[in-house]
């Protein structure tokens, strides 16, 4: 089975195109977690135990996990593993070498972490990408429109008349033959997310922003999914894990994640 | 002292433009090695020893350690210590987030690992490159035109008539405040190398791609230097770390980076 396939039957078994992006800052975890050995590991089993039957995928972005010290990648692979198979994990560090260097990335994240899927710069061309997609069951994620302000520098730019992040969208679906290849599309970019959506009708969307960010869940729904309502992968993360800093944060957790997939059924009919 | 102030110091202290770029492949180190505990930092230690007088740099490439699994950033440590501050470390892990997460990535790299500089992907654009230039003394060495055969699928892009790489230098031309931002350019690419040291005179420029990737070292000094033939920092990585797979690699390394410097004098005068 294909990435692309896998992803669509645990959106369909989980009934959740939500995604919880587990960026965890070890300076706003609750106070009463804090006299743990391993505070970080237990908020993220809280979270993940509090939440996995509502989500289709978590993503946790690699920079917290470096950031956290030479420990912090232990937590991280001890993370992986309290996630349950019926879910996607996302490794979202955002790499991009030359393909020798790229196969030292593709098998720390794919063969010891064991992610799932990641995401990758597409910045350094095809042989940066390659080794990430040679596994039909490895999903790569390519960012294309990023969510952030300074996507307008250079991905928004315009070669021969269309932007850059087009450019990008189209190399993806010509790279795309083991059907594992998706894009990052921030949800800040409603119009150019209906746009790429028309381009790619059968790939994974990506889409981080919603939130704190400032990107509206009902557009994202909307014009992120495919014609059966799938495909889009909704990245929440500091609204949903910060729910509550108190001791009740997981319940919180829960039920902010309840009121999103609520929100994206509703809007996605 | 700004991270540009400190290298031109350094290149003239140490009469040298190179840097050795410690990507380790455990696979590739001495058989006589394999038996020690740390095999790969016992080889980064003799390496270090052998050529810490002929060069201005060493790069670790992030990737190479992060492949060894979790103890790979404990040994990825361990190797920056036994750096002399007589010269310049430069981190190469091509990092590229929103501002909010490089953040994460910044202080991991400059403060836990202590890295002198680190080199950073341009695509998400101003806000993801700031967080790593806030402090003069640290140096970034932002991704222009790489030496690797995918720079041409979106780096040499026409945008307004002009290739993508170029607007990234320009960008970086008008971001460099402080005196700490350079570039990335391959060794592969000697008359856009031409071009850009024109674009920047004063910005330090990381050319990889000399040796196995075909790069040709006289042009890269040619082109590469400032009027004073400096501010080139010449990656060389496989051929010099592996010179030899014997007992005798220390002793091969040395002689293969005296022999780099004596061409890299010659050529530069």
């Amino acid at each position: 089975m294909t990435f692309t396939q896998k992803l669509k039957e645990i959106q369909t078994r989980q009934g959740s195109l939500l995604c919880i992006g587990l960026d965890v800052d070890p300076e706003k975890i609750p106070v009463h977690l804090k006299s743990l050995e391993n505070p970080v590991l237990e908020f993220n089993r809280q979270i993940i135990e509090a939440t996995k039957d509502l989500v289709c995928a978590y993503k946790p972005n690699l920079a917290f996990y470096e950031a956290m010290g030479t420990e912090g990648f232990q937590t991280l692979k001890e993370t992986l593993k309290m996630i349950p198979s019926s879910v996607i994990t996302i490794g979202d560090g955002k790499r991009g070498d030359i393909g020798n260097t790229a196969k030292q990335y593709a098998r720390s994240l794919f063969h010891d972490f064991g992610f799932d899927s990641v995401t990758v710069n597409p910045y350094m061309g095809f042989d940066s990408v390659e080794p990430f997609i040679e596994n039909p069951q490895n999903g790569v994620f390519l960012l294309a429109l990023t969510s952030n302000s300074g996507s307008k520098d250079f991905q928004r730019l315009k070669v021969n008349g269309k932007p850059l992040y087009e450019k990008v969208v189209r190399s993806a679906k010509k790279w795309n033959k083991y059907d594992n290849l998706g894009l990052v599309v921030g949800a800040t970019h409603p119009r150019e997310l209906k746009l790429i959506r028309k381009i790619v009708p059968d790939m994974p969307l990506l889409i981080p922003g919603i939130g704190k960010q400032g990107g509206d869940l009902k557009s994202v729904v909307r014009y992120g999914c495919d014609k059966n309502g799938q495909l889009a992968v909704i990245n929440i993360s500091r609204s949903v894990i910060y729910a509550s800093q108190e001791k009740d944060f997981a319940d919180a957790a829960r039920k902010e994640a309840e009121k999103i997939v609520k929100e994206i059924k509703l809007y996605n009919k």
